[in-house]
């Protein structure tokens, strides 16, 4: 398996230099080749799944699970569609950032590239296969797919589609190369490939995330948890306030960007909270409070300082109420998660000061925290959240898999005189 | 000393909170304070660094190790001086790159922030110490520095004075942080601490920065190798070539900017080469050619292939005749470390050819390749250069030390109707 792994990812690695050189409209052509295969080979795909369903089941994994994993005629038909929209967003390679012109004349330029391999390490939704295979071809990077066991007929039919549109459009099809082991020990090899590989994404679980990262040499983009915070100020509209906790808390629970803690200025807080408890009562939302939440709102339960640092993904929202804003921005510096934290204020002073201080990935101002996300925010289309630091923090997009070299325009200078 | 060691780095990383907040004249105030601290307390440091002189030249290191560790009251007010030059340039902190309005009312920014806890690692050079210290500092960043064995001394000294003028400036004195240990398996604890520190860069010996790479959880940059080229084309101005030839492989051939391969186009090669070779001889060069080199110049040697692959440092060059511009693409492709590569022509589709098809993180049209800096580049100061392209590629100035969060600013916008 090794010797054989090594010669996949070479393989990629190789395809990786024609696809960072290709124009626009080869990528483009490229891309509504694979959508096409997707939708033309799709009795074979769902074949495929059908049998990946059935293991499943046999094994008796959770109906969630299942969920994620099915492919039916309108999942495919959106995973193809979702190709075809990346022809319309701009091409980030080529794209000159910035440019000046030194005291002896030079002119020197920064301009984006690909990154060159990127290998995407996923659970199990096979739609994840066609998408990250867009983003990597539409940015100019090969990219080596790891899916998850159940996964894997499906991976490997929907994968035979995509590298049927490769090579129809004469590129080949290697940059879009899905592992044929689900073994973890195969995937640690992976991760040792520093000399091949330039990114490693990895997107599920934290026991997955956690792995990646404990066991890779090539630098890992990654989101362990998203504990969104909304903070609500003593000059906050309470109307958007509660507008705000709704739709942050309600309109989608089980994701990275829905609440999971409100704080509220103690000013404000007799005023925001009965109304607060009232509506999210309606929609079944469980209140878990600091002692002054439970004076306020006699059904809210005492919360455990664990709920805090918890990332429910549920209908639960932990309360604290707090001095002022400085308070609030502590307990977010304790307790966040470097992803997305809003504050609620008409003052701009407040705003400001909220803005400077925290330093998650993405800061809002009278703003849901649903927001935090690559489509919503005008990145066109998403691989992923970053809540580290270094490359990419926060939405990724197309951008995120570049990165920049300097280009230099002279006339012969030289450092010393020659 | 391991619990100490969290300790150490928990009390830098609870620092980096404090700096990451200051406005720039608080940044400048500290520069200007370890600045003059740095001259203070000479006597003290140049007294350690005797000790650590002595204690060297009793292991009998090599003269150039010797030069390297040696502090002097010129050295000293150098790296005195570089401080009070970061008060210079502009802070990268809290710049808004970009800024946009969605179809919803929303205006998305990008701001830059500093990245955190920065742990530079590096050899025998003492003024690694307070440069990479004031850039830290400079860039809102705390930082822990890990220098080699043999100044350990001289470190302790220069960092004594540079956390007096912190603590000066009331700003918390672990900011800066030296690790008192030197041993290998503390670094690795150090490297495992991804909670902790944000960005390793290792600078040194290739040892050194394979130790890092292959043992740390925390992301690093590095710079391995600089195998820089030039490529005369046929279409070159041969005295501009000559000009840059020299001053690329002659003016400091031991730093990684020099080159260290000549690629010459089969056309260009009889009346370059003799010419190239005589003004070479007499700087003492000596040239590893190809055959058809050898044919042209009776003096060179035969290079071996792995001349190619090697960085030489020294004066010696590599040349090989090539049929055209993309014969040296594939050479510089094959053999090439991403560092810097120079194309000298006068024919502008060959020039925008050759910037297209090269990704090595600085391509050079007409200019020398000991231009691949950061200072020369306009960045200011430097820290280092990369050759992987997560984060920094190419040269890395202030802006390589911060990340960008998103600011959305809305006036009460949800994602879906409440």
């Amino acid at each position: 398996m090794q010797a054989s792994l090594v010669d996949l990812v070479t393989a990629t690695r190789q395809a990786s230099r024609t696809i960072a050189r290709l124009d626009s409209s080869a990528k483009n052509r490229a891309l509504l080749a694979m959508a096409r295969r997707l939708i033309d080979r799709q009795a074979e795909i769902l074949h495929a799944n059908e049998q990946d369903l059935r293991q499943a089941e046999a094994k008796g994994v959770s109906a969630a699970m299942l969920d994620r994993l099915t492919l039916d005629s309108d999942r495919l038909k959106t995973m193809s569609v979702a190709l075809e929209e990346l022809v319309q967003l701009a091409d980030p390679v080529g794209v000159t950032t910035e440019s000046w012109i030194r005291p002896n004349g030079l002119r020197v330029c920064r301009m984006q590239i690909p990154l060159g391999v990127i290998a995407i390490i996923y659970e199990a939704r096979p739609n994840v296969t066609s998408d990250a295979a867009g983003l990597c071809i539409k940015s100019g990077n090969a990219v080596i797919l790891r899916g998850g066991s159940e996964a894997l007929r499906s991976n490997l039919a929907v994968v035979a589609a995509l590298r049927q549109g490769l090579e129809e459009s004469d590129l080949p099809a290697a940059a879009v190369t899905l592992m044929p082991s689900t073994d973890r020990q195969d995937m640690a090899v992976l991760l040792k490939m520093d000399s091949l590989i330039d990114l490693v994404i990895p997107r599920g679980g934290e026991g997955l995330i956690r792995f990646v990262a404990e066991n890779s040499r090539i630098p890992v983009i990654k989101h362990y948890k998203g504990i969104c915070h909304l903070y609500v100020d003593k000059d906050a509209d309470l109307d958007m306030a509660l507008r705000l906790l709704v739709d942050g808390k309600t309109s989608r629970p089980g994701v990275c960007n829905a609440l999971e803690t409100l704080l509220v200025h103690a000013e404000a807080a007799a005023a925001f909270l009965p109304r607060a408890h009232e509506i999210l009562k309606r929609k079944n939302v469980e209140l878990r409070g600091c002692p002054r939440t439970c004076e306020l709102i006699p059904g809210a339960l005492p919360a455990q300082e664990k709920d805090y640092d918890t990332e429910h993904l549920d209908l639960i929202l932990s309360v604290r109420v707090v001095k002022d804003v400085n308070a609030a921005v502590a307990h977010i510096e304790q307790h966040g998660s470097d992803h997305t934290e809003v504050i609620v204020t008409e003052n701009l002073t407040t705003a400001r000061h909220f803005v400077q201080q925290v330093n998650s990935s993405s800061v809002m101002v009278n703003a849901s925290s649903r927001f935090a996300d690559g489509g919503e925010l005008g990145l066109g289309a998403e691989i992923g959240i970053s809540t580290t630091r270094l490359h990419a923090y926060g939405p990724m997009g197309l951008e995120a898999l570049t990165t920049k070299k300097f280009v230099v325009l002279g006339a012969g200078q030289t450092r010393h005189p020659v």
